[in-house]
């Protein structure tokens, strides 16, 4: 199922990051019309180094149409905007089209 | 179950990436023991940009332990080494513990 990817650089402030995602951001995301299902994940470093990515969001939907319509959509548009309140250290935004198993 | 996850950047030479990819990497990869799944993912950009990221490829265990085994072992120090060969565009890599969903 193609997913939106969202990685978040690692903030200054952690806790008003979570905080913002948590209680701004999530609430924003989860109107996106056909959203099948959210995964969140503390990212850590390889090796015991730091991982200069914080948080990645998966989006998951059904068809890569759905996740277009939920692009589009006035939620789409705000969570982009929403973006500026929270990401500033950075922000890498990409899309998983598919799953091959190798 | 947590991931061992590579994001590639995009290469210069796209088809040499891949076949390196495939017929070097992916038969290390394929030996990390207790390596549970492999998902191989061309990424696309948002909105019709670019992604500066080409390949996600994402390493699936069923504990921390076995993924830390997979990274400890001659595999992983084997496909650590291989990187040199291929990904010289620049390659992040972290791990997700796990998923929690949203």
């Amino acid at each position: 199922m193609p997913r939106l990817i969202v990685l978040y650089n690692t903030p200054e402030d952690v806790d008003a990051f979570e905080a913002h995602y948590r209680d701004v951001h999530t609430p924003i995301v989860s109107r996106y019309p056909k959203l099948r299902d959210t995964r969140l994940s503390k990212l850590v470093g390889v090796g015991g180094r730091e991982s200069s990515y914080h948080l990645m969001a998966e989006m998951i939907f059904d068809s890569a149409a759905d996740l277009d319509e939920a692009l589009a959509s006035e939620a789409g548009a705000a969570s982009a905007k929403d973006l500026r309140n929270f990401a500033g250290a950075g922000v890498s935004m990409f899309i998983a089209p598919d799953e091959a198993d190798a």
